[in-house]
C-alpha cells in the first residue's frame, strides 16, 4: 500500500510523504496553494515563478537547484528576491530545460542572471540553457556562488561548494534588480557578495532521501560532522560532540579570517538550521557567534535565524558573514516579499 | 567538560547546548542580539517584551508557557501581537512571578489580557499572577485556549490541551488591540478564537529535553503516535506510519468536524511543523489538507505553513483550522512585525 521510502527500518528517518517519486511535485502544489498570492508554478518542466513576471525591463534574478534544502529556492522567489527557482529532484541538478523554460518566461528583455551554487551538476546545466537562451538572443550573466570554507574540492565539487551566501546574495542582488538597477550593475553586486560571503556547517545527524529511506551518511551517537555539505559530504573532521561555544568558535574564526574582516567591519550574519535543530538552539547559537564576532571589533548590523537552506531533516546548523557597507545595507532593507523572507511590504 | 544533556546514548538526541540550565537564558540572548529592535529582555524574571512597551491606552496581550515550542511566545512579541511572553524552562510552566512582573511592565493603563494555553500548571500560574495584578488595581482578564481535538484529557491537562490555535489567536487579537480596541472588544475576539480553532497533531519521532538528553517518549520505527500532544502526551493511538495523505485525512476530519464547518465557510489554516520536519513535507501535507476542505466546500483564503508552534526537535506535524469571517480576516491581514510573523510592515 505504501512505499518503503516512507519507513528506513535501521533508524529514525521515517517520512511524511505519499510516493518518493513525487516529494516534489506534491510540494509544489501545496506551494502553489499557500503563496498563489505572489507565485506561479510551471510543472514540466518544473519551475516557480513570480505571479507578475515577466517584468518589462527589469533584469530577472533565476536560481535553482536539487530539492530538499527548502526554503531555498522556490521560498525566496517574490517581489525583491528572485523571479524563478528551477527545483530538481531531492538533492538532484535540475535539469538544463527548466533553467532554459524559466530564464524565457521571466526574461523581460534587460538580461537575465542565474545564480548557481558551486556543484558541477548545477554549473553544467544551468551553463547548458545559458548556452541555449544565448543563442536565441537573450542576455544571459551566471555568477556561481562557493562560499563554503570548510573544504577545498568536495564530492560533488570541483573547488568549494556553494551554500548559504547563496541566500544572502538573493535577497541583495533581488532588491538590485528590484529597483531597476542594469544587468552590469546586478552582475557587479552578485560578485561582490560572491567575494564577501563566507559559509561553514556541521551535522549532528544525517538525513535520509525520500527515495531510498535511509541516512545518506552513518554517524556515531556522540559524533559530529564538522564542515558538513549540505549533501551530508564529508567536512573537515569527524570529531565527538562538544558543547555548542566550542562548536561555534570552531566554525565562526574560519569564516571571518577567510574574508580578511577586522576591526571595525560590519556583517550580515545568518545562523542556518540545517531542518531539524530546534530554534532555541539557534538563537542560543547565534548568540555565541555574534560574541565572538563582537570581541574582534566586528559589528553584527543584520541577521537572519533560522531555516534557510536545509538538508531535508538534519540536525545542525551553518554560519554564513557577509561583509557589508552603506550600498549592501540599502539592498539588504529594501522591501522583499517572499514565502521565507517577507519585510516592508 | 560538558554536561551529560549533549548526547543521547541511546538515540539520536545530540544537543547543540552548553549547559542544560542555561539554555533559555542563552537563546533569550540571542534573542536579543537579533531582534533588539523590536524586543527588550528582562532575564530576572524571564519575559520578552516589545521594545516600544507599555503602549500607553493599548490593551496589553500576554502569553507564556513553556520553552522548546519556539517560535511561539518570544518570536511572536511585537507590533501588532504580543505585548510580552513569559517563557518558563523547557516543557516547564513559567512561575506566577513572571506574568506578573511582565504585566506590570506593558500594561498601559487599558487592561491586559493572558491568553493562557490549557495545561494546569500555565492555568494556575497565569491566574496567581492575574489575581496579585488585579488587587493591585490591573484591569486583567484570561482567556484559555484548548483547540487539541485529539483527547479529552490528557497527561498535564483537564479538558483538552491548548496548542496551534494559540498562534492564530494571538494575531487575531494582537491586530485588534493594536488598532486600539478595549479590553472588552479584544476579550470578544479571544473567545471567538477559543470557539472557533480547532487543531489535532502527529509525531514521528519524540524529542528529549536538555536536562535528560533521552527521548521523552519510545517510538518503534515504523510507528507514530496520532494525535500527540506538544510535550510529546500520548495521543489517540499509536500506530503504523501510513502514507502522507491518510494521516492528514485522518486528521483533518476531526478538526473540521469540531467546529461544524459546511459547504461556502471560509478558513484560516496553519500547517505546522512540530520542529524536526522538513519544509517539502509540511507543504506536501498542506497541499492535502486544502484539497480536503476544498472537497467540501470549505475554503481555505490564508494561511500558515511551517514552523510555529513546536516540540523541539519533534518530527510530525500538526493542523489547526479556524473559521473565518470579514471581521477575523481584517486583523489576520494588519501589519505584523515580530521575529517569526511578519507583513505589511
Amino acid at each position: 500500500m505504501y512505499s518503503e521510502g516512507l519507513i528506513n527500518k535501521g533508524g529514525c528517518m521515517k517520512k511524511l510523504i505519499n510516493n518518493p517519486d513525487n516529494v516534489v511535485k506534491e510540494a509544489m502544489e501545496g506551494m502553489e496553494k499557500a503563496h498563489g498570492d505572489i507565485l506561479k508554478i510551471n510543472y514540466d518542466p518544473a519551475f516557480i515563478a513570480r505571479k507578475d513576471s515577466p517584468k518589462k525591463g527589469k533584469v530577472a534574478v533565476i536560481s535553482g537547484g536539487g530539492s530538499g534544502h527548502e526554503p531555498m529556492h522556490g521560498g525566496l522567489v517574490g517581489f525583491g528576491m528572485l523571479d524563478a527557482a528551477c527545483p530538481g529532484a531531492v538533492f538532484t541538478s535540475p535539469t538544463p530545460d527548466q533553467m532554459e523554460a524559466a530564464t524565457k518566461a521571466v526574461n523581460g528583455g534587460a538580461g537575465v542572471l542565474h545564480l548557481v551554487k558551486n556543484y558541477t551538476g548545477d554549473v553544467m546545466n544551468f551553463q547548458m540553457a545559458a548556452d541555449i537562451c544565448a543563442s536565441e538572443g537573450i542576455k544571459v550573466e551566471s555568477i556561481i556562488i562557493d562560499d563554503d570554507v570548510a573544504v577545498k574540492d568536495s564530492l560533488y565539487t570541483a573547488g568549494r561548494r556553494g551554500v548559504g551566501s547563496t541566500v544572502l546574495t538573493e535577497k541583495i542582488i533581488g532588491s538590485s534588480a528590484e529597483r531597476g538597477d542594469n544587468l552590469e550593475t546586478v552582475v557587479k553586486f552578485a560578485k561582490y557578495c560572491k567575494d564577501n560571503g563566507r559559509s561553514m556547517g556541521m551535522a549532528l545527524t544525517s538525513c535520509a532521501l525520500p527515495s531510498v529511506g535511509k541516512p545518506i551518511f552513518e554517524i556515531g551517537d556522540e559524533d559530529i560532522e564538522m564542515g558538513v555539505g549540505i549533501h551530508g559530504e564529508p567536512g573537515r573532521e569527524r570529531m565527538k560532540i562538544k558543547p555548542a561555544n566550542e562548536l561555534v568558535d570552531m566554525m565562526i574564526e574560519p569564516v571571518l579570517s577567510d574574508i580578511s574582516l577586522k576591526n571595525g567591519d560590519e556583517i550580515i550574519m545568518m545562523l542556518n538550521g540545517m531542518g531539524g535543530t530546534p530554534l532555541i538552539e539557534l538563537y542560543l547559537l547565534f548568540n555565541r557567534a555574534v560574541e565572538v564576532a563582537s570581541k574582534k571589533g566586528i559589528k553584527t548590523v543584520r541577521c537572519l535565524v533560522g531555516n534557510y537552506i536545509t538538508s531535508l531533516e538534519m540536525q545542525g546548523f551553518s554560519i554564513t558573514v557577509m561583509k557589508a557597507n552603506a550600498d549592501i545595507l540599502k539592498l539588504w532593507d529594501a522591501p522583499v516579499h517572499t514565502a521565507a523572507i517577507r519585510w516592508g511590504i
